[in-house]
């Protein structure tokens, strides 16, 4: 199982690859995508794109999960986020993988064990959980953190298939 | 000039054509990307794709209009609205295409001659502008007036190049 976790945002969209060998999450890669604020957004999300058809190339990724929009945040963030992120979608949707979606606080608490973690924890968690040597930027933590968090759920779903995870869902 | 105007929406997204013959507003074609509500949305967001894809490719606009977002929307709305979006810019900008933004008054304001305008009065308006036989329905009606507006703008600029169109912007 190879998740692509995915943190998008239309300036800097952050991915990560995870892979789970038995109980072991194994790091894969991670980058972000950093586009040029100047630049018309039309040609920026076609950065994006391009970016994360070549990750999933690449890294062949079997799933991926994201994290579902905040929705206290402000109209005008959130239709910015809906740019990226539904190229996102869009990329994972050709290329035949499923998109799992949790809630921020799910992820964190899942990676850093509160829901109300800083980036910063989140980053040094996910340094510590993946064996990496220094913690990933903080757009790229939260990929990671957000492939981590799925790759946990869907273990626990095979342990106890009975089980329904609250929180999950698909986009 | 050849304008492609486009109505985004996860669930309803319009398009529409026009073409300007000197100072004559030739309609080409219209139509609204129905898709499946039950779908997942990234599924969704290729369909929208793949019909703007045939869009371009069959009637060669030369450039392209869209609606500015609403900020007094919702978050929720916002964020739905915008991963449509999204992909209709992507797909501009993938074939080259520049997109042309206005706010919704100002497309109401040089549709129907009134920035209040309610949706049955541009619908109208179009078809009267156009010499359609009957209205389209709101979203693809919406599209061919966000095409109209550029057109408009576009011909004012033209006469007189040194004013600056307020409420124009690139996307």
């Amino acid at each position: 199982m190879i998740v692509l976790g995915l943190d998008p945002g239309s300036r800097h969209f952050g991915w990560g690859v995870v892979e789970r060998i038995g109980t072991r999450l194994i790091h894969r890669a991670h980058g972000i995508v950093h586009t040029d604020v100047n630049e018309a957004l039309g040609e920026r999300l076609v950065e994006i794109e391009a970016a994360l058809v070549d990750v999933v190339r690449v890294h062949a990724p079997t799933e991926a999960s994201i994290e579902s929009i905040f929705f206290d945040k402000n109209a005008q963030s959130a239709a910015k986020l809906g740019h990226a992120r539904g190229v996102g979608l869009l990329v994972c949707a050709r290329a035949g993988l499923s998109v799992a979606e949790y809630p921020p606080a799910l992820v964190k608490r899942a990676v850093a064990g509160s829901g109300a973690a800083e980036k910063g924890q989140v980053a040094q968690m996910i340094r510590v959980v993946l064996g990496l040597r220094e913690a990933p930027k903080a757009d790229a933590a939260d990929a990671l953190a957000v492939a981590v968090a799925h790759l946990q759920r869907s273990q626990v779903m095979l342990q106890s298939p009975g089980r329904n995870i609250r929180g999950r869902s698909s986009v």
